[in-house]
């Protein structure tokens, strides 16, 4: 089972891919991170996360997608930014067949540290302890799409584009908020 | 010259063509509005915005593409699909080479009413009567497609990507707070 998993966001959109085996074991494949420049314009800069993702897509043939869950109330700096950058994961993703997952920030952080508060630094240390990469310094959103693809490995696949939102424990009062939002529009339609 | 405008959404995601001839006489192309249904999994939701879009752009060959600006404050319960649709259009329409500009809701109304604060009726009336089509009913979502391609048509093209955002007469008082916000986020990187 290989999975990729994306940190979206237009001026870095991370990308870490890992093997998974009948074990539990996880091997790391490939890690890489897209990155755009503030200065060039909006529509291009998103055609080179959409040019930069297909080429991961087609280089590593994974079989599951995970990215991370977006809220609103994040970073009202990058929100617009990052919300494009996933739409852009998503459809090429679906066009491919492949499932996708999304997992909010604190599903990953307790995935790979046991604690959903858990800070940049304890990821790294964790993604890099699991993956065998001891030494390797990495960026933080190289080590953030490790880290979504091992929680994705971790929580099992499909099906948590809803359900993961279900779970209650990993989300903090803004986030449910969020989610009984977002849950109210689909009934709105 | 013939403008594509766009009204991004999820559930709904408007569509309108129309040609702007020498003296800004304006003739309607088309209009639709590609639709989702919220029970569908999100990745199929976006890739059928994407598939949708794609079938315009090829229909109709525009010169440009005209996209509503989103701001994050606005209406929480919908923003992130519109911002993933509008990652959707931004991508397909720059590699296409097409010249993209993003209009605020405001600038939109002010464009084809006169009035930046102008409701949903007075925007419909005057796209039916500017287009010469007095008599259809029309989505909402499918009036302010129009109104956009309309509002891009008189307010000309490329650049006002980034520069219509400094625009200050045609924003409100939390869109200047974004506006300002993306500003510092291009700086930082």
């Amino acid at each position: 089972m290989r999975i990729l998993g994306v940190d979206p966001g237009l001026t870095r959109c991370g990308i870490g891919v890992i093997d998974v085996s009948s074990g539990n074991r996880l091997v790391l494949v490939d890690v890489r991170v897209i990155q755009t420049s503030p200065a060039m314009g909006l529509g291009d800069r998103v055609l080179a996360i959409k040019r930069g993702l297909v080429e991961a897509l087609e280089e590593f043939s994974p079989d599951r997608v995970a990215l991370e869950r977006v809220f609103a109330q994040h970073n009202l700096r990058t929100v617009m930014g990052t919300a494009q950058a996933s739409g852009i994961v998503l459809a090429e993703a679906a066009e491919r067949g492949l499932s996708i997952d999304l997992h909010t920030p604190s599903e990953v952080k307790a995935s790979v540290t046991g604690s959903g508060r858990a800070n940049k630094e304890q990821v790294a240390t964790m993604v890099r302890k699991l993956l065998s990469m001891s030494d390797a310094a990495l960026l933080p959103d190289a080590t953030d799409a490790l880290a979504l693809a091992i929680c994705n490995a971790w929580r099992g696949g499909a099906g948590s584009l809803v359900s993961n939102a279900n779970d209650q424990s990993t989300l903090t009062p803004a986030q449910q908020k969020w989610r009984d939002a977002e849950r109210q529009s689909r009934r709105r339609g």
